[in-house]
């Protein structure tokens, strides 16, 4: 039997809560979890440098299998010595599986148990992904953690629809796990998917447990669903999982839900939103998000984050990153991105040290009432 | 009398074309020169944080004060404790007098003797910009080296209005120099204009000289006038200057006229070309001028220049930024204008180097060849 590319071991759990500490060791480095992978779709997490994100502490980034078959291709990127040596990163990469983009950004979509085809959302060109393609692509891809090739139906398909996808979506996975050409140097992880149904969640979980996946992905959640049907599927979906493997939630990156993850046996997280609202000059802080383009800060000299040890917070003030914004200069948006990838990163940071002091849920408590969660109507960021 | 904020120092002149070889004393430390100057027009160096811009040997820089008068407001810089502090820059900082953006950006001009009338290129509000309130602008600024008001004529006006135009900027450097309140902490450079006329040039040169600047521009040149009469007006301005105040050629940044500027007596250089035309994928390298973002560079795996040591060309391949052209990914215009930056950085190490060595025309004569410079009709970055 292949020693598998991606191994977990589990260091402790939280008195409490049973949230664990422990650590994923990849080709390119181990890396402790809970973590939060920053994302760089396009081999390029938007305006930060590979060196930037060592500094801030991402140990593995997520890039997107859809978007980097499209541009520059998958065989560009093989031929430049795979997606490390492309971007000039030598720590962790993991792929997603072009999946989530083929349901969300594509058009003229049809499923059929071969695959989907699609036109894509840059020419509208015809396309079609499979199973092994998603595969293939990722192979050549050359990332440590790849994802098996998924439906992402709704949260609010019928049960129906939805047993008949996850069924098609266990046998794609199948399929993907036997065109994988590199088991010994890439981590291939099923996605287990079954929306808000309970038995579908199950029924996904065992037929992919049987397939014995070096790691396991749920997915189909953060797509509108409320945080307390998130919070409920992830409590009877985590335990199916076994305790030695990863296990990681996909697309969800908003503090409150990596504390709530974590609660839930959560491994592992990315989401595109700290960056993406960062280009909006839209920070998170320790007291809830704070917009600093707004005229309130044209002339506040504090840091965006008064408790963040950032580069960004260290040297750069309010007015100053306000009045890049509003000088459309793109060093403004490397400010705030910068800053919300470590303020994300350093939460992490907090939540791992919480779990060795058993201290989680306080930690929950305090973090939430300062971050503004406690109060009616507040915005999950 | 007061101590100049700004100092020279001659440290040797190249034995065959007299090329100095020396350092200028801030208020911010000492740099060497000559020295190359990048523009921060709106307090950043487009795209590249202050760290970069010390790790590639920029000592000093050029913001613009026109622009920053407009955004974000001299009092807010002020109140930030000064342009240094506010963008987080502590080595040297010049400032333009904003004559060059009034002339050349803004509508409705109306010189009078007092000053400048023009409605702005923003929001084309009326404004009004005189000697005196060009050094207030800048003295609240806080840069170590200022500019005095001038007008910037066209290199083809007639003689008779180049005549009153250089005149009038002579009686408004000394309005300028009696209105500057910190002599002790920033230096005020005379700008010497004069179009390609030598007795204008002269006469410039001598008013100026007498009011006893710590430092002088030279003005009015890179304006469209062909390289030979650029040299020309050089060569019989230069010499005007007193030999122990540093000489900063305003606006010129391609490496054949730093090279031929050196061998003609100037210390400083500034230009916005090289951050500008990386922002559209075009590198300097030594080798000439290339287009990254072209089609022939889709798979080729070698840095943009092989001879550069650059953080971009140690690190990243043509495909590579080519690849985040194609995608507007701003990483790539930040990679570009890291190595445009330090390529001309590196051209200027080494007229130093062949300063010291007595080999500037060797110099010249190998980096004109290798460059493209020589051939028939080649273009001048
Ligand atoms: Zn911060
Ligand atoms: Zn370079």
């Amino acid at each position: 039997m292949v020693e598998p590319a991606i191994k977990y071991r589990l260091i402790k759990e939280e008195k409490h809560t049973g949230a664990r500490l422990g650590e994923i060791i990849t080709p390119h480095g181990t890396f402790p979890t809970p973590m939060f992978m920053p994302v760089g779709t396009l081999a390029t997490v938007k305006s930060i440098s590979p060196e930037e994100l060592d500094e801030m502490g991402a140990s593995i980034i997520l890039s997107n299998t859809y978007h980097l078959w499209l541009r520059p291709g998958e065989d560009l990127v093989a031929e430049a010595g795979g997606l490390h040596k492309f971007m000039n990163w030598d720590k962790g990469i993991l792929t997603d599986s072009g999946g989530f983009q083929v349901f969300s950004l594509a058009d003229m979509r049809k499923i059929e148990e071969e695959g989907v085809h699609f036109r894509n959302h840059l020419n509208g060109a015809k396309m079609f992904l499979s199973p092994e393609k998603a595969i293939d692509i990722q192979n050549k891809l050359g990332p440590d953690i790849m994802m098996s090739f998924d439906e992402c139906p709704p949260f609010n398909e019928s049960h129906d629809y939805m047993k008949r996808s996850v069924e098609r979506t266990s046998r794609w996975a199948e399929r993907g796990l036997k065109a994988h050409a590199n088991p010994k140097t890439q981590g291939l992880f099923g996605i287990i998917q079954g929306g808000g149904f309970e038995d579908l969640r199950k029924q996904s979980a065992r037929d992919l447990v049987s397939l014995d996946f070096p790691g396991y992905s749920i997915g189909g959640l953060s797509v509108g669903e409320s945080k307390e049907e998130m919070n409920r599927v992830l409590e009877y979906t985590t335990p199916l999982i076994p305790q030695l493997k990863p296990r990681y939630l996909m697309g969800v990156g908003t503090p409150d839900s990596f504390i709530d993850g974590v609660i839930r046996g959560i491994d592992m997280f990315d989401c595109v939103l700290p960056t993406r609202i960062a280009r909006n000059g839209t920070c998170m802080t320790h007291k809830g998000r704070l917009v600093v383009k707004n005229a309130q800060y044209a002339r506040d000299f504090g840091p965006i984050d008064d408790q963040c040890n950032c580069y960004t917070c260290r040297n750069y003030s309010r007015a100053y990153i306000r009045h890049l914004f509003k000088a459309d200069e793109t060093f403004g948006l490397r400010l705030t991105s910068y800053h919300n990838l470590y303020f994300l990163l350093d939460v992490m940071r907090n939540i791992r040290q919480a779990i060795k002091d058993d201290q989680l849920l306080e930690y929950r408590e305090h973090f939430f009432e300062e971050y503004g969660y406690n109060k009616p109507g507040a915005k999950n960021f």
